[in-house]
């Protein structure tokens, strides 16, 4: 039996635009007792994530609002340290939707088992875990790029965006991505192989650039920012084109909701669609997308960063610095040793 | 031979904003002599369709624009009176995108038979033609509607937006329309079956209105019209709503775009679609269409009205009602007798 202290971030309140650090409140609690068909799991890697600061608000979403008072829930990566569950030996690893806790207890139902084998298990938390599905079903369901076609990707040096523009590439497209500095474009062109990048934060005319690095059009467009970015992209569309909407970032924290170019009237002398997804709505097709990742990594086929910061202490501001834009890759904490 | 003259209608210049009388010109033509393999058309009804106006400005769509001093061009019901074509008889009725004229000459590539006995001739403007396609290709095609889901129709009461109601009605849907006037709602609700409508200049809180009138949320949103319509529609989709961009008649005589609140922000948080489509993207299929929307008025299964306007000079103002929402149900002008 495991005795001693688990600390726990729970969301104190609801942020009003930009989250901060007063929004979360750390405690510590008495590591609990598991029961019969429990286990105890130590915390190895916790995923901050986009999504999560949604879950901040009460507004209806597709996923439960997290509550005031009560955990932080994501994706985190830890070890079996107590089983009383035969699906699950100790000195095992997990992935799952977990409190953001330095210790969990789980009956079984929210995690996976990893093979340390296959992969390093942190990449259960990006390119071998949601955010390379998300890109991966996005892309290649919603976007379906065929040879020859232009991919524009937003947001492209973050964890889902990198895994998109390298599959875009393996489907013979031409790749563009958006990000916002140097340092990222540099990664995305040199390390990933996009074939052209842009810094929206030091391009004057964003619509001039992506004119000039999409010379025959948008066929995909593949957003996770909105706003100004995708206002620009959106003037460049093919006829017949696919807008993947993956995420917003750009919006998620204003006060007010912001008005834009209407956007129907584009669609429609396009012929174009634009679709939201979320990762779940294709959940029967897991196996086969985390095989075929799974095939590409092994491959070197696509390559990944991970940005990882050190220490539970250090778990908010990593999520808060998404906003900043500081992550290239995917931005990951690291709780313990493996 | 025919000897005589022929008024045809040009576009004089572009409008700004809202088109007027003074954007067009009539003049009148010697009736052309025709030449082996062509045939001479009396013109019997012209189609005014929104999309028309879209061609009158010189911006980038799918429909070329009309050049100024050239011909306005659309749909035409007409008699052969003269063949030199073995495929078209003398006294046969076609129906073809012609010159907005008494008269036109067409070597049969532009035109199809119609056989009087299946359906009035008018009706290949209309339910039997391009807007009736529409229509089912949108909602079926794009929309899917599902058994008890609910069917929400802007631009209700004309020629496209009759159809989508009542085939939605025929799929087992609720289905509510969004007019202009209590004649119109009347009409969609009294002699079409739909379940409700909406007179959304009478209506001060069309958000509240629609709430009412769609229980469950909206699960297909059939938009003609755009603007803020379909702003208020937007806020009441259920996840994994079908947004079909048909037409964004709201749209097309602003002198400037409008910015409108954001809607990727919506439609990722529904895992909804939203497409704009032309019927010509579903020509391979056209066959199947006319073939069920035959049946269905044979069954008695949809209805369709009529607004006639009689005179070839009258056939601009009759363009010109559509945006003043003149019409309920289709929109023709009769140039002469069957």
């Amino acid at each position: 039996m495991t005795v001693g202290t688990s600390r726990k971030i729970l969301l104190a309140n609801r942020p009003k635009g930009m989250p901060n650090e007063s929004n979360f409140k750390i405690i510590e609690e008495r590591i609990p007792e598991i029961k019969s068909g429990e286990v105890l799991i130590k915390s190895l890697y916790i995923s901050v994530d986009p999504y999560m600061r949604g879950r901040m608000s009460d507004a209806k979403s597709y996923a439960q609002p997290y509550k005031v008072g009560e955990p932080f829930v994501g994706g985190i990566v830890g070890k079996i340290v107590e089983s009383k569950n035969d699906k699950y030996q100790e000195g095992g690893y997990i992935e799952g939707r977990l409190d953001w806790a330095e210790f969990n207890v789980s009956d079984g139902s929210n995690i996976r088992r990893l093979d340390p084998e296959l992969a390093p298990i942190s990449t259960s938390l990006h390119v071998l875990g949601m955010p390379g599905l998300t890109a991966y079903f996005g892309l290649l369901h919603i976007g379906q790029p065929k040879e020859g076609e232009t991919v524009v990707v937003s947001g492209a040096s973050g964890a889902v965006g990198t895994i998109v523009g390298q599959i875009a590439k393996l489907k013979g497209c031409r790749v563009v991505g958006i990000a916002g500095g140097e340092e990222k474009c540099a990664f995305l062109t040199d390390e990933l192989g996009f074939d052209a990048a842009i810094n929206y934060k030091s391009t004057s005319n964003l619509r001039e650039a992506l004119k000039e690095a999409c010379p025959n059009g948008v066929d995909v467009y593949f957003d996770n920012v909105g706003g100004d970015v995708s206002d620009a992209v959106l003037t460049l569309i093919n006829f017949q084109a696919r807008i993947v909407i993956c995420g917003q970032i750009s919006q998620y924290n204003l006060e007010k909701p912001e008005l834009g170019p209407r956007v129907a009237g584009q669609l429609l002398t396009k012929s174009a669609l634009m679709k939201g997804f979320i990762v779940s709505d294709y959940a029967p097709h897991n196996k086969e997308g985390l095989t075929q990742l799974t095939k590409w990594i092994k491959d070197g086929h696509i390559q990944y960063r991970e940005n990882m910061v050190e220490g539970f202490e250090n778990a908010v501001d990593a999520f808060l610095g998404l906003f900043r834009g500081d992550n290239i890759g995917k931005q990951l904490v690291k709780i313990a040793d493996e």
